[in-house]
């Protein structure tokens, strides 16, 4: 699909103040735009990637090869149709393609940040995107869309910037990272750690990379990211092209075969340290925390939105989901709750669901009505 | 608790033919007994322990100096007691606390075996302990009695021996291993041998010991041993020793800190190639694909069963608790199966669930009255 690939260094006069107290200037942030402002300046959308996502929402990932990472929603025909919508998608802060994070050369120093990065916050990636908006001239947004950590950005946008806002939809998400998210991505960081390649941090200054460790983060994790009953249906005890135990360790079972491959291709496409630092701001992500009462957070909020759910997720469960809605009806909030039915677990929200689509489309196009934003040509 | 450890070894004239066809000859194995073999034979119990378990069922460990893994259960007063019942636990083939394993030399080669020994099965586990109970003069089991792990040792004992035991209670266990628990198995293998002190599994002679990479595997296990309700409950999103968030990668977060002290003790008392051998065997555990449909492999058994499973107990789940509950019903099977409710995850087979305590009680005491096992006398 025609994109726009573009950087632009920001916070050079005005830096970007941290969460952790660190004020950063002259970074950068790489993102993709699809479809044109229009004139009312009414129909921006802003996609949030999740942990191990980037920009190319909608694009052919230039080191994978693989087509954009919900190129199913956003695209023409798509509920986000880029003939209607100005969509932006920007790699978060702490990320590794293209937007300014440990791997990024330090101004000051002239080496890369490694370590000495500062800690940032879902909040601070929120305080990122909303200067790319005034950079991009885009005074609000139609609608801000993500799940998983790309659903805390969304529910952070409409607590921070709720006049910036006009529409919200948070997928698979939680106000709170909970104990056993953040153990599980403590695994990830001490896996990365514990690789001696890791070299506290500077392995580029040395022409390393911890492959090993991130990719054993990156297998703890995609188990995370299915479902029991996905798992059983997808591989259950098949061998991996073998008729009977080799009674030793290599891949025995297609499911072994399938994790390895999941953790050795992400090791080519992301960089350790950032894994480290954006798990980091999920883990500190407590919306209620800084609040008070997940409630108060959202008083008086005229922001519309529309929350889904996946049954099978037990990432991000349709319990803490329900913990949301719950405070938007106490802040009497105009919200849409959709529990759609799979067993696909987390990662439903990045495949083929029917469901979504059709809720994304309904909730979208209602709204846009409603703004008068105009709907896409008919092919 | 007063006990007995020995060792004997085994298969010096007779070898121990594995299911992956190598004859083991001349094997150690290490165990505990508690109280004495009745005259009649008839009282003797075997109690299986779990992947990072031991023959230590109710005597301090060696190691740790903590009591006994199951001393709520095993004692005086308690549903095992050894004033009743003569009661053996042996530490599994493959394991590291003084029963032959990687660990062992290799009597052949005066060097350790690390990988160069045979992968085990649950099965041959269950041989070498027939032939401990041979050694001992014990023609059969009054019971066989294990969770998770040792659930698995307990069902193969049923199905391989079945004219040799009078009860089984297998707890908390599966009939066979999940996709999701081999991913699980797989991820801790993996962190262990990408540890570059890990030396192909030849670290011994090396003077060394992947200590990150087998903690790394413990953190990961462990999660999946506690429900998502259990972390809540003990460990929620508080912060240790501390009132603010660092903004680095401590532990600033209580949870994170209690894995990572489970992954530093784990180090000091298990041995990294036992903990790849061990998990491997339990993913190769499939009773059905040895013996077609579960139910045939309990065609006709005299065998009474007792199964217990865990409400929140997510790596081994009720569910599949239940599958054999069916297959031992289509068998026509003397079964018992109490499902019990709690948030503690799977470690609750391991700690004081005052139901667990009273199931055990009430079946055994039963089934000793039966069998005219006398009941210890009073105190």
């Amino acid at each position: 699909m025609p994109s726009q690939g573009h950087t632009v260094e920001l916070g050079r006069d005005v830096p970007l103040k941290l969460d952790c107290g660190v004020k950063l200037g002259a970074f950068t942030v790489a993102y993709q735009t699809y479809g044109r402002l229009n004139e009312q300046k009414s129909n921006a959308v802003l996609v949030c990637h999740a942990l191990s996502g980037d920009q190319y929402v909608a694009s052919t990932h230039p080191l994978t090869g693989k087509p954009g990472w919900w190129h199913i929603l956003v695209g023409p025909g798509r509920p986000l149709d880029p003939e209607r919508f100005f969509i932006i998608c920007a790699n978060v802060l702490g990320g590794c393609m293209g937007t300014t994070g440990p791997a990024s050369i330090n101004p000051e120093t002239g080496k890369p940040y490694g370590l000495t990065f500062p800690v940032i916050t879902i909040a601070d990636m929120v305080r990122a995107q909303a200067m790319l908006l005034d950079h991009l001239g885009v005074p609000d947004l139609f609608c801000v869309i993500g799940g998983s950590m790309g659903g805390m950005q969304t529910l952070q946008w409409a607590a921070m910037y709720p006049e910036r806002v006009y529409t919200a939809i948070p997928i698979a998400c939680a106000a709170r990272h909970s104990a056993q998210n953040i153990a599980f991505h403590e695994v990830g960081r001490q896996a990365i750690m514990a690789d001696p390649e890791w070299r506290a941090g500077e392995y580029s200054l040395h022409n390393t990379t911890p492959r090993a460790g991130l990719a054993v983060a990156r297998m703890a994790a995609h188990i995370t990211y299915l479902s029991e009953a996905a798992l059983r249906r997808k591989f259950g005890r098949k061998l991996q092209n073998r008729s009977a135990f080799t009674y030793g360790f290599d891949a025995d079972f297609e499911v072994e075969s399938y994790l390895r491959h999941q953790g050795i291709t992400f090791v080519e496409r992301f960089d350790a340290n950032s894994y480290l630092y954006i798990t980091r701001a999920m883990d500190y992500f407590d919306m209620s925390a800084d609040h008070g009462a997940l409630a108060n957070v959202f008083a008086n909020t005229k922001v519309r939105f529309c929350l889904v759910s996946f049954t099978s997720d037990w990432l991000f469960t349709t319990w803490e989901m329900r913990e949301i809605v719950h405070a938007l009806n106490a802040a009497a909030a105009d919200v849409s709750f959709v529990e759609i039915e799979t067993d696909k677990g987390h990662d439903a929200f990045l495949l083929d669901e029917p469901e979504l689509h059709a809720t994304l489309s309904g909730f979208l196009n209602a709204a846009a009505e409603r703004r008068g934003v105009a709907p896409a040509a008919s092919p």
